[in-house]
């Protein structure tokens, strides 16, 4: 990952500020800038980037991980054996050592809705005057350069794959996460072929019924599908680090004539709120032209949540197309448009697909049928067995 | 689960400390004190507890998941569409709205380690005095009680059955990430016929080949396995959030001698440590009787993690097996014990297993062979085929 082009960035937008030094805590903003991805983060990781140099903090565990992956200057290592605690024992000492250099009323740039108050008391017993880096970042990242989109568009392919294989394969009987490990098994054999030695995330949801698909965001559980069965399979895949996401609602037999209907609403909305999003729109018009579909259905009471979200390195980042936000879309943005109903009894609405924003148009980077017919899962394999 | 009992305790402490209200923003310790457990907190949820009354904030995706699942006297909803926008925009609006009633120099509970900036500075607005809730709640979590314990025995049981079923069915040939998928598929499988309707936490990691397994956090990738590989595989499975830890060193083929000899000394490290950690030891102490064995051995200088780390709602949580821990190990804490020892061009060696401290005696949950005839794959089922 090109990183020395967004340090640089970065730095440019600290210059505006008079900002000095930067201490990035937050995990996706951290491989953004340095390219490394930890497994967890219970052992804290500090990445400080000041106008000279980038440092990463981080526990013995990730010594060797970092020295293969991360971007950085320096590395700060600290140890929780006895043998090599006095080269640092813990976090905390090394950031403490490395802000020693910079003079009381230095500003300090910091991520204000993920830095952890332990750390800025730290900062303010030194006496720094701390600055909110959380705008400056999210801009930074919500344009995406060429190797962002190139890795988003292949994880597109990638997450459409994955969905073919689940509903391609699912059966009354089977329970909600068989039915994901489909997909997740023809992803890994995809990813192995194509992409050896890539990091993968990988992340499905298969809410099933009337209740269940009621609430947009539950874990897969072992709930057994059933005939009659509505079903949102949602999922997103990121290949090292890059995300995209498919989501589509669909049924094993026939659904109602009320669920038809909806259905059908939930695809107006989508497809109109697909053919409007461009360069040049802002992204509540792109929420407004779902909602009123919603309103002149009737149905805008069961509508509880925007139209869409910015993906990338996060499952959800900016910018929201939500009806309050009056930004202008630019080239270079990544969006997954999902306007969703969830209506009690009748059950929860929502397909999600991934687009890319460019001078020359709107590129759709997911595949999958959204037409009933096709997702009337009953009709095309005949008689399920129970 | 019985949050009513975690309610009161974490009063009791308040009440020491004068602290009028808390405030919970740690995912884990929302799940721990509420029962509600999202699967992303990208919108923000947070939970108020004072001495009447446990409120919850959350989004409007989580309002019907929050009812079926969250113990809480009050629920506040924020909203995202224009429709019900005035029944409260943001979780800052509801917290401010709520945190109203206490006067300027109130003692407010947060949690230092995880606790926003952004939060914070809206208490500091208030003038309300804050404390640190860190240690307390810790301290809490690290003594379970049965309830915590029966899912983390059962977790114990299922963890072990899915590395039986990957390293049962490890071939050179495969990905790391599809030899994972044997145990996850194993696990699904059970969890669907013993516990319907639960909630898994699953993961694994399986870090093949010299240079991997000396990383000892690196997700499972793409790499195929070789004859002539060591492994780490390493699993953890939740079972309604609770946790249990497996993992075994292993070879595909004949080790070397020195492998052989790491191996045999990484075992006898973790069967002392097995053997002596109790009910009245220190956590220091356990972790010396590892190091005593790797210092005898020579290698003390590859040892680059303590000995292990408690485990529960958390995959690692306090207490920490540590050098610099003096803490006694009491009834209720449960242990994953996990020396390790990471040694380039030889291999990385770490087996962990995951035991339950009573008055009684400290009872192992989990549960697959240790000795190196068993690790040595090629030697039991034969040449294994490319």
């Amino acid at each position: 990952m090109n990183t020395k082009k967004r340090i640089q960035a970065l730095r440019e937008r600290m210059e505006n500020q008079e900002i000095e030094v930067s201490i990035v805590m937050n995990f996706e903003n951290q491989y953004y800038f340095s390219g490394l991805k930890a497994l967890t983060y219970s052992r804290p990781i500090v990445l400080v980037i000041d106008k000279q140099e980038t440092a990463l903090i981080v526990p013995s565990l990730e010594e060797e991980h970092s020295k293969e992956k991360a971007n950085v200057d320096r590395l700060y290592v600290y140890h929780e054996t006895k043998l090599r605690a006095e080269e640092g024992r813990s976090h905390l000492e090394h950031l403490a050592g490395i802000m020693r250099k910079y003079p009381a009323g230095t500003k300090v740039g910091i991520e204000f809705s993920s830095f952890p108050v332990k750390l800025e008391r730290l900062l303010e017993e030194q006496g720094f005057q701390l600055v909110n880096l959380d705008q400056p970042i999210a801009e930074m990242r919500y344009i995406k350069d060429q190797e962002e989109i190139d890795l988003i568009t292949e994880s597109g392919r990638l997450v459409s794959l994955a969905v073919e294989s689940s509903i391609g394969n699912v059966k009354a009987g089977m329970t909600e996460m068989e039915f994901d490990q489909f997909g997740t098994n023809a992803l890994f054999t995809e990813v192995a072929r194509k992409h050896p030695n890539a990091t993968l995330d990988y992340f499905a949801m298969s809410p099933s019924g009337l209740a269940r698909t009621n609430m947009p965001h539950v874990f897969s559980n072992t709930r057994k599908l059933e005939e009659q069965d509505i079903l949102i399979h949602s999922r997103q895949v990121g290949l090292n680090g890059y995300r995209a996401e498919c989501e589509r609602t669909f049924f094993i037999g026939q659904p109602t004539e009320r669920q038809k209907e909806l259905f059908h609403l939930v695809l107006e909305a989508q497809l109109a709120a697909l053919d409007f999003i461009k360069v040049g729109v802002t992204a509540k018009e792109v929420n407004e032209v779902a909602r009123k579909i919603f309103e002149k259905g009737g149905v805008e009471e069961y509508m509880n949540h925007r139209t869409g979200h910015g993906i990338g390195i996060g499952l959800h980042e900016e910018p929201s197309l939500r009806y309050d936000n009056d930004l202008v879309l630019q080239e270079g943005m990544v969006f997954c448009v999902e306007p969703g109903l969830y209506i009690p009894d009748v059950g929860g609405f929502r397909h999600s697909d991934t687009v890319v924003l460019t001078k020359k148009g709107t590129n759709l980077i997911t595949h999958y049928p959204n037409d009933l017919e096709s997702l009337i899962i009953g009709d095309r394999v005949g008689k399920l067995s129970k």
